[in-house]
């Protein structure tokens, strides 16, 4: 295995470019737990990184770095995977990969997760946790979106983007002609309880920017606008645990 | 109104500190709106710090100053105040005060949360926002919680901290002994479903540490153990989406 002791290695700095939430195409892994889940599901990385003293002594990391080819692994000093690391306790493996990008369903049906300029990682990596918890399959990410891949998101995420299929810069506007189900907006104003009536079996359900809320074109285009009767004289919940309510209300629903 | 120019200024050194998230009696609040409700609710700050170039061309913030005894009220330079500031706008004012320490109740009656060592600041600033949109009065905060007054989680929980009474490093088990209402504690494992009993009218929420739930000893002294029933395969919900959906589900069975 070939091993990088010097900072000013190329393949060393671009995973501390990834590291630092660059976006676009390439990403950076972080820790057993995600890096297994995608060789299982995504296939193996452009190349990984391994914390040397740690490979030598951790049985799941060697049998991660046997699962690669030897020509895509790579271990390294403990000093430069720390510096790499986003937690207290770097785990010793790194993977670099391209972001996946699935092409856009010609019909969406299907319950799914629309988000609309959703900015804060950790709400991002929660909404996509609650909606793979709640058994959503698709989530639809809009320009403006937190970085889904990025390591934030990811590490909120909590392996979500393993359970469902994520497609971002989407313009949800466009999609809405593809969908074949009731779209479902949270909304402050003009909108009636989601606790008022039955919710449709399946439906897309969309929420918005943390300050601003659902966008008002996004707004026209809902079938229905729903309210989580909160408390008077305090702030509206935060978009993470408002998703939670409604994505957990609709599974109520359906399981009872 | 004084105004301070220099690093070394004690009082500026002071908030420095407390800006830096130290844990303890004193606490520092920043921005226009959590001052407010401070001067509401809890009366006056120990002093209160202003950018001058701010104060001068914005009247709210002039407002707040003419609110204060002159005494109080101290001014300085830009630089000093952004250097203090945790987001990336300074607000430009900022509060040092003494943390609210209410004497725990005798009884405790009516609904409430109990938080067993919810570490991160986000995610106990996102569970008292929730409790407080849920019409919740009341929160009794473990030994191990992030301290309920720091930057982060004030800023979280967006305002939540004046519609509740917040009682920190209180003994939950010690406690259960003046609760007059069940507990309920979420758990994975020997729980039922959330939506498989009606819920009592009111109770005592129990949620715990986001790796390791609720502890066994709280957990023997739950009346009831409920889980979110969830989509297989995948990992169990954040915690303060999963007392969303509790807290929610409670208050849609109250309302319908």
């Amino acid at each position: 295995m070939k091993h990088i002791s010097s900072r000013d290695n190329p393949q060393y700095k671009q995973l501390v470019r990834l590291a630092g939430g660059r976006r676009g195409e390439q990403i950076v892994l972080e820790g057993v737990h995600l890096c297994q889940e995608w060789l299982r599901h995504r296939g193996l990385p452009a190349f990984a990184l391994f914390d040397l003293q740690r490979l030598e002594r951790d049985p799941e990391l060697a049998a991660l770095a046997a699962a690669l080819p030897s020509g895509i692994a790579v271990s390294c000093e403990t000093t430069l995977a720390r510096r790499l690391s986003q937690v207290q306790e770097s785990q010793g493996v790194y993977f670099a990969a391209q972001a996946p990008q699935e092409p856009l369903p010609e019909l969406i049906t299907g319950t799914s997760l629309w988000l609309d300029r959703v900015q804060d990682p950790g709400n991002m990596g929660t909404l996509l946790r609650t909606a793979a918890a709640a058994g959503i399959g698709q989530a639809f990410l809009s320009p403006g979106c937190a970085g889904a891949w990025s390591p934030k998101v990811l590490r909120s995420a909590q392996g979500a983007h393993f359970a469902m299929r994520l497609y971002e810069n989407a313009d949800l506007a466009a999609l809405h002609a593809r969908l074949r189900v009731p779209l479902l907006a949270t909304a402050l104003d003009d909108a009636q309880s989601l606790y008022e009536q039955p919710l449709p079996r399946e439906c897309a359900w969309l929420m918005g920017n943390e300050g601003q809320g659902v966008g008002s074109d996004l707004q026209r285009l809902a079938d229905r606008r729903v309210f989580i009767p909160q408390a008077a004289g305090v702030e509206s919940l935060n978009v993470a645990a408002a998703a939670a309510i409604c994505l957990f209300e609709h599974r109520r629903q359906l399981l009872v």
